[in-house]
């Protein structure tokens, strides 16, 4: 169990924060960056954490998956947008039966994975946090940092050899990561949702962080009405979320300081934005419509669409 | 039946667009202005018309409505949010028994009318114009500009003297407006809202003209859904609106030149959006949810607080 090597794949928020503590542990870990491989080779790797801040000198960054050893376990912390690019990255970093955690928002991404992946086992990690990176070489930990684990598929081999999600989770844990486990996989990700698609699309929509939005009374109905929608959306697909999980998002939520989700700086950066996994696939799959859902959804590829005609 | 006197309530793209043509054809016609009173009385008032440009030299124009005479119909072209003004100002300008013709979008505004309009005859006056107002003193008109009448209440003795409905469409059209009339009052507010709704919503929360809006596959979707959340809760209140209404008002709006609506101008120039009368009462009177209208109506509030914010 204590060699378990792991491939960090895409060296964001997440990939940093979560797999900067897994190494800050001294794990052994491979991170593959694009734009920032450089900068975090030469200068390291700094994360500012209200939970504690650190810098790790060395890393192990590539800026190509040929150049990676093999790993046991492949945490995917890229955007849902960049996930074609895994056909080609996983088969050189993941072993035969290797572990694979996909730690992103929206649904219907698992079935993609390349068959190297499906043929080990795979978890879905949702990440309850504010962070964002800040710099090539440093990424910001605002609030939170929860990751839930649900299992995807599991691998008969890979649980033999690696303790199954409950290896994995203590794995992390031994890190620092706060780990909860999710007993149903869909129900995790729909969850996940009733918060991501109001504060991503409304922050995007109206250019506001969470703060803003939570304090006027319009739009913290209009985050409560999505909510719900969503929350119907997933027990339509047989997930049983309760009525009051909106509150308590709510609430966690006024708890948070202002916050600008993904969306809102991916926007800003001029980044493609995570649209079907998060907005479409979840209207695709839900048996019950979600109006003002797709009316947001709708509203963001306008926005998208023109801002990228903006750009030319 | 040619001594008819008009006033017209508010110097804006329809007051003085259809007011500017009553005048033109040569009736009495006394314009309540104010922003733009003094720059009218100076240099008159100018008309940019496809269908006929013109200048009036001298317009009969007060900034206050003591100064004016009684008159046998009264125009009401302020905007729905200056309403409140009515009160002290129709009083002044209106024979006993004499006629209002309520040229405003939305719901629920004839009803809160002054006594004294309510003792004459009430008619709503719905403008499918595109216009605007491009200096204190100049109107541009862009396409179209019929008007539908629609009889909201009927004075008897209002109607022997001058009438009725007919009497007053014959005067209008006389002056060269193109007038239909609406056989059923809250049907022919209800078919105005099927396009005012969509169109002026998305016009400001997406900063977008009308073009814009068609051209996107997405927001040509959401205008059409809107539309027939419209519809149905115009229906559900008793108006019969035929399903292909939407249809027909999104290939009219296709073959009109690009167009920003009058809430996107109000909002630009900082001014009251008229949400109540377009959004909220219409939201509380059908019978029917409209989510994505809410949605919208939501989302405009948010916008125009914010703006309100910033501008202190």
């Amino acid at each position: 169990m204590n060699s378990l090597r792991f491939a960090v794949i895409g060296l964001g928020a997440l990939g940093g924060y979560y797999g900067g503590l897994l190494a800050k542990s001294g794990r052994e870990v491979h991170f593959l960056a694009r734009s920032n491989c450089e900068a975090v080779a030469a200068n390291g790797l700094r994360v500012d954490s209200t939970s504690g801040s650190f810098h790790l000198q060395r890393v192990n960054v590539y800026d190509r998956a040929e150049k990676m050893p093999k790993c046991d376990v492949a945490l995917i912390s890229l955007k849902a947008t960049d996930n074609a690019a895994l056909e080609s990255i996983l088969p050189h970093v993941l072993t035969e039966s290797g572990t694979t955690l996909l730690i992103q928002n929206g649904l219907g991404q698992e079935e993609r994975l390349p068959e190297v992946a499906l043929q080990g086992s795979v978890y879905a990690g949702l990440g309850f946090i504010c962070a964002h990176k800040a710099e090539h070489n440093r990424i910001i930990h605002e609030d939170y940092g929860t990751l839930r684990l649900a299992v995807y598929h599991e691998a008969g081999s890979a649980v033999r050899r690696h303790g199954g999600v409950e290896g994995l989770a203590r794995e992390l844990r031994d890190a620092g990561v706060d780990i909860e486990l999710e007993p149903h996989f869909l129900a995790a990700r729909w969850k996940k949702l009733v918060w991501n698609i109001p504060f991503n699309g409304l922050a995007v929509a109206l250019r506001s962080n969470t703060a803003e939005l939570l304090r006027d009374r319009n739009t913290s109905v209009l985050a409560r009405q999505l909510m719900l929608e969503v929350i119907a959306a997933g027990r339509s697909v047989g997930c049983a979320i309760a009525g009051e999980y909106a509150q308590e998002m709510l609430d966690g939520t006024e708890r948070m300081r202002p916050y600008f989700p993904s969306m809102y700086h991916d926007f800003e950066a001029g980044r493609a934005l995570e649209l079907e996994a998060m907005y479409w696939i979840p209207i695709q799959r839900a048996r019950q419509a979600m109006p003002q859902v797709e009316m947001l959804a709708r509203q963001l590829e306008y926005l998208a669409a023109r801002r990228e005609r903006d750009a030319c």
